[in-house]
C-alpha cells in the first residue's frame, strides 16, 4: 500500500554524517579495568567507535555533517530558515552549540536552537522540524545531531566498548509543487513516560549509569518502540509489511534483539551500523541512513521507519522514504 | 491598526505563574563579599527574590504553574497535545525534566521536551508549539518555563541580588471557531548569533559569567531586541504605536533601560515585575503576564509586544494579546 499523501509535503533533500578521525577498533581501546574475553566482545558486538578530538567539538562535527547534506540537497546554507540541533551529551547550562552551528556554516536567516531528549533527540528535531515547515514563511530546515557519546562512558568501564561519538544531518524541504524530488517524511510520532525518568541517570562524573537491569531495559525500549511505531503506521494506514527497512536508534545488541523479537521481521530488514560505529545515540539513525544508502542496500522509495528510545524516558518514530543521493558536484535526480 | 488574521488561528487560553515560597528581601540575603550600598542596591533595583528549597525543583515548580495555567484554560491535563518546558538553569544530561512535568501533571497523551535557548527559552517554547498546532492531530499545548536562576549567580557575589527562582505558563489551543476565546498569538519572531557565544558562559562551578562590559551587553541586548521585535511588527503591518504593552525579559536595570531607549516609548508602557522577583530568565515573561493582569494594568485584548535575547546568543519575540482572566472555578468568558 502506498502512503497517503497529505497537503503538508516535506521532503528529505540532503542527508549525510560524519565519524571521527580517530576510529578506535578493539585493540586500540584504553585497557578496560576488567579485560573483555572474546565471548564478550562478540556479544557486546562494535568493533569500531570514534573518539572526538581536537577540532571535533559537538558545533564542529554538526557543522561537517551538515555541509555535506546541503551540498547534496544542492542548498546553500544561507537559504535554511531553521536549524535544531540534537545534543545530550556535550550539554551546557550555557551557551549551547545552536547558534555556533549557525555560525560555522554561514546560515545567515536561519534561526538555530538545541534538542536534548537523549538519544531520541534526532527524530524529536525531524518533527519539530516538519511542523516548523507548514509556516509558509520557513521552506528549509536542517536537523543535525552530534554527540560525543564516548565521553558519558566510564574510562575503564565496559561502555567504552560501546559508545562512540558522531554527527548526522538531514535537510528537509516543505515541496512548492515545483520541486518535489528527494524521499519524503511521510509522518512522525512523539511521546515521553516520567515514570521511567529514574532508570538512566549520569553520575557527577559525567558517566551515564542505568539503575535497571540490562534485561528490563531491553524490554522496555523494544515495548516503547513498538508502542510509538505502532500508532505512527495505524495512523498512516501502513503495516509492517509496507515497510521496505526498519531503521532504529541502535542502543546495544541486547536492545536491537529486542527490537527484531517485537517486530517479528526478518532481522535482516532491521538495518543497524552499530558494529562499525557503536552506539552514538541520537547521531545513530542519520549516520545508518548514510552508510546504508551508499552501500546501495537501501534505495531511492524504500519506505524506511526508524525509531528510537532514549533516557527520561523518550521514544519517537518517523516514517520516510530516501532521496537519491548526489554528490556535492553532481546533478540532483 | 487592527492585527491581521491569519489562517492559523492560535489562542492563549490560559497564563499562570509561581513563585519560591522563601522570598528573600535585600536584609534576609546571605552576606555578600563586598556590602551593597543603599545606592547600589537602588541601581541594582531588586527588591526581592525567590529561592527555591525543598519540593521546588524545576518539574515541581513547573506542575503548579502549569496547573494554574490550565485551571483558568478550563482544560484538563489529561487534554494536552503538547508540552515544552524552558529551563537552562538545572539543565542535566540526562534525564530531563519534561517526562516528570507531563508525569505530575497526569498529561497522559501529551509528548513532552525541554529547550534551553537560556533567556529566550519561553518565546522559543511559543513559537515551536504554535507550529505543532498547525498539525490537525494536535489542538491544545503547554509552554512553561521554570528556572533556578538563583542557582547560577557565585554565593556571596552580587549577582545573588539579582537572580530569582520562578516558574510561568501559558496554554495555547487552536481555534476550531466555535471557542474563539483567550487571547490570541498573533506572531513571532526567532532569531540567534553564535558571534556571541563566548560572551556569557558558566564556570566549572555552576556560576554564570558575563565576558563583556555590562555597558556594551546591554547596548547588544537592545539591539537584539529592537531587531526582532522589528522585523515582528513589520511582517504584521503594525508599529509600535499599535502596542499596548512592552512586556519584556527583563535581565537587568541596565538592560531595561537600554530597551526603553531603543523602544522610544513612554517607560510606563513598557512592563517588568523585576523589582518584586528578579531576574527569572525565561520565566520572566509569563510571570509578569500573571503579575500585570492580576493587577488589572493589562486588559483583555491590550496588544502586548514580548522580547527576549539569552546567552547563546538568542533573541525572539511574540505579539499576542491576553486573554481575561478566570478563577479556577468560574466560567471563562
Amino acid at each position: 500500500m502506498q502512503p497517503a499523501r497529505s497537503s503538508h509535503d516535506v521532503r528529505i533533500t540532503g542527508f549525510a554524517s560524519y565519524l571521527p578521525a580517530l576510529m578506535h577498533d578493539n585493540t586500540t581501546l584504553p585497557p578496560l579495568d576488567e579485560p573483555a574475553a572474546p565471548d564478550d566482545l562478540a556479544r557486546i558486538g562494535v568493533l569500531r567507535r570514534g573518539w572526538a578530538g581536537d577540532g571535533e567539538g559537538i558545533a564542529e562535527m554538526a557543522a561537517i555533517a551538515a555541509r555535506r547534506a546541503l551540498a547534496r540537497a544542492r542548498i546553500a546554507a544561507a537559504d535554511l530558515d531553521v536549524i535544531i540541533v540534537a545534543n545530550w551529551t556535550q550539554r551546557r547550562y550555557l551557551p549551547e552549540f545552536a547558534p555556533t552551528v549557525k555560525l560555522l556554516l554561514g546560515a545567515g536567516r536561519a534561526f538555530a536552537h538545541e534538542l536534548g531528549c537523549a538519544c531520541a533527540g534526532f527524530l524529536y528535531g525531524l518533527g519539530t522540524a516538519s511542523e516548523f515547515l507548514r509556516n509558509p514563511r520557513y521552506r528549509r530546515a536542517l536537523v543535525v545531531a552530534s554527540e560525543h557519546t564516548s565521553r558519558r562512558a566510564r574510562p575503564g568501564s565496559r561502555g567504552t566498548l560501546i559508545l562512540g561519538d558522531a554527527a548526522g544531518a538531514f535537510v528537509l524541504e516543505r515541496s512548492g509543487g515545483e520541486r518535489a524530488s528527494g524521499g519524503r517524511l511521510i509522518d512522525y510520532e512523539l511521546a515521553c513516560d516520567g515514570e521511567h525518568a529514574g532508570i538512566m541517570e549520569i553520575s557527577d562524573e559525567g558517566w551515564v549509569h542505568t539503575r535497571i537491569a540490562q534485561r528490563e531495559l531491553c524490554a522496555l525500549a523494544a515495548r516503547s518502540i513498538a508502542e510509538v511505531s505502532g500508532r505512527l503506521l495505524a495512523r498512516n494506514h501502513l503495516t509492517l509489511a509496507d515497510v521496505t527497512w526498519v531503521i532504529p536508534h541502535s542502543g546495544t545488541a541486547g536492545v536491537q534483539a529486542a527490537i527484531v523479537r517485537v517486530f517479528a521481521l526478518p532481522p535482516e530488514r532491521i538495518l543497524t551500523n552499530y558494529a562499525s560505529v557503536g552506539n552514538v545515540s541520537s547521531a545513530s539513525i542519520p549516520v545508518a541512513v548514510d552508510h546504508f544508502v551508499a552501500s546501495g542496500l537501501v534505495r531511492p522509495g524504500d519506505v524506511v521507519l526508524s525509531a528510537a528510545v532514549g533516557g527520561g524516558w523518550y521514544a519517537a518514530a518517523a516514517l520516510y522514504t530516501v532521496a537519491e543521493v548526489a554528490g556535492p558536484g553532481e546533478a540532483r535526480a
